[in-house]
């Protein structure tokens, strides 16, 4: 992890150093061909944000390492295993900088590699001995997948509303960050209205989250995000910072001879709905908006008790709007 | 299901119709673009061995329907999510005598409704509020991907020896099967013992269950089976019928004019192969391999307890390679 992790993630970024050390461990017992892929995702990088949730939200009560870690685990590999699912669905040669599994091996180790750590985080659930919490995960996962089949459904469908986003981006990113939360509360034996209060913060959090990084790929750099620029419009994908162009009039007008429902896009054509986006004031305002679901997320805090932990999830709200934007 | 099943699962019986009402309600709490291929695959057929021997080895000791019908349902879950996931990787246009849900729908969406209903089983698995039946169940899950794995590394290998298969065939169906038993005797709280015996049982009765299921892809007919005959060695699997007809002098000469390792065979060679492999004396001595698994099945039954679980259970290992041979 970078010194910038260290920093951010403040009380438990020993543990999660610690935490990845184990993880490599635990991936290293998996037979060769599953695991050397995973093993290379983890070393391309990846903020390690879920891990971090959970141990911070159980650290807002009582912190069991022992018993956090192979929680902790289970999110990441979650988070990884979807990653590598998606890569083969949305057909995404880059990830983290480097070719993804798929584009590597093919999609059929690619999806056995993503069933392989799926099971293994739910094997890592079931080692808190708490049920509950391989119930948070899977249902999280269910919905992540419903939402996955809603966006296979819009895509290409450039006339998408905001309504449809922020249930895109919640089923994609928000409700994971929820489940982490989630379940770092109920193994930190948190009180009902703690524990909802960093549910509900997981999940603006995550809106956040997602909606900065949507930004990121209209205005950042392809060093910077790992992946090319624009790949969400390429991909067939309006997202908050072209929804919010496509509503400033002269704007809108040089959008809207390039964008037609169901017709895929060009790579040049691509090229230049980035451009449009980018050159008006729709990033700016989305980050605007991702300002607010941070907030909000800042908000649910109140109710957690002061301490280094309250004060590091706080420190997360501010960061996750504030990257390279 | 059919009046056989009913019979074959006796003690059982009404149970699982029960069960699989409630598995159908529980699908139908999904959402439609993931319930709706799901429910069909349930409709098309299916055996239910799976779920019946989660109740059968239970009933060998103390019977709880209301914790058992979660794990039930959860092991015939995952069976059908890794037959979503393999009709991908394989690309079979058939199965159960219907179109897979890859062929209808695309691999996309094939892939999503697998790692839902993955992640359901989990859920469901947790619902029993047992950890170690969660663990169990994606241990097995493990153990089928790693196998998965194997088996894409040796396609279009036709001279792959009997280890390397029988390690291929307890990965893709014993291992659930010894799931199923362990988890049963796990519920029904049986002794040391005699849950290690259910579990070799599950074991054995898998190997001899895959075995006749490849000697039926050589003797059957297709509307036995659901799908095209001959489709393993048309995929590029040598099986065990293939096998010992490749160690049959006059047999094993014709054979090796057409299979070449590395080479994809047209259909026409697969179909020559099927009619020699057929002709010969190989599917009989497969089936007397799979009968010998299942008299090991039958002899572990010796440490349990003697009653009306026991005796299906023992119907259960003539019936595994009785199935029209």
């Amino acid at each position: 992890m970078t010194e910038k992790a260290i920093e951010l993630f403040g009380p438990v970024a020993d543990d999660l150093a610690t935490l990845e050390a184990e993880l490599r461990k635990e991936i290293e017992t998996d037979p060769p061909e599953v695991a050397g892929p995973m093993a290379d995702l983890f070393e391309a990088g990846g903020k390690r944000i879920r891990p971090a949730l959970v141990l911070l939200a159980a650290m807002c009560g009582h912190y069991d390492l022992g018993r956090l870690t192979p929680a902790a685990m289970a999110v990441e590999l979650t988070h990884a295993a979807t990653l590598v699912h998606d890569d083969v669905i949305d057909r995404s040669a880059v990830r983290r900088g480097r070719p993804t599994v798929a584009a590597r091996l093919g999609d059929a180790p690619a999806i056995v590699i993503g069933d392989h750590y799926f099971a293994k985080s739910y094997e890592l659930a079931a080692r808190t001995e708490a049920p509950e919490v391989v119930g948070i995960l899977a249902k999280a996962v269910m919905e992540i997948c419903a939402g996955e089949v809603r966006q296979q459904a819009i895509r290409h469908r450039y006339s998408t509303d905001i309504t449809e986003y922020m249930g895109r981006i919640r089923a994609k990113t928000a409700t994971l960050l929820e489940a982490c939360c989630d379940i770092g509360a109920l193994l930190g034996g948190l009180g009902t209205k703690q524990r909802e209060a960093l549910r509900i913060y997981g999940n603006r959090l995550g809106l956040a989250f997602q909606i900065a990084d949507d930004v990121l790929d209209y205005s950042g750099s392809e060093g910077e995000v790992g992946k090319p620029i624009g790949h969400d419009i390429a991909d067939g994908f309006a997202t908050l910072p072209l929804m919010l162009a496509i509503e400033d009039g002269p704007t809108a007008r040089r959008l809207k001879t390039i964008l037609s429902d169901g017709h895929e896009l060009m790579a040049e054509q691509a090229r230049q709905v980035v451009e449009i986006v980018r050159a008006s004031g729709a990033p700016r305002q989305a980050t605007a908006v991702a300002q607010e679901y941070a907030s909000l997320a800042r908000g649910q805090l109140e109710s957690i008790e002061q301490g280094e932990a309250r004060d590091a999830l706080e420190a997360l709200t501010a960061y996750v709007v504030s990257r390279k934007l």
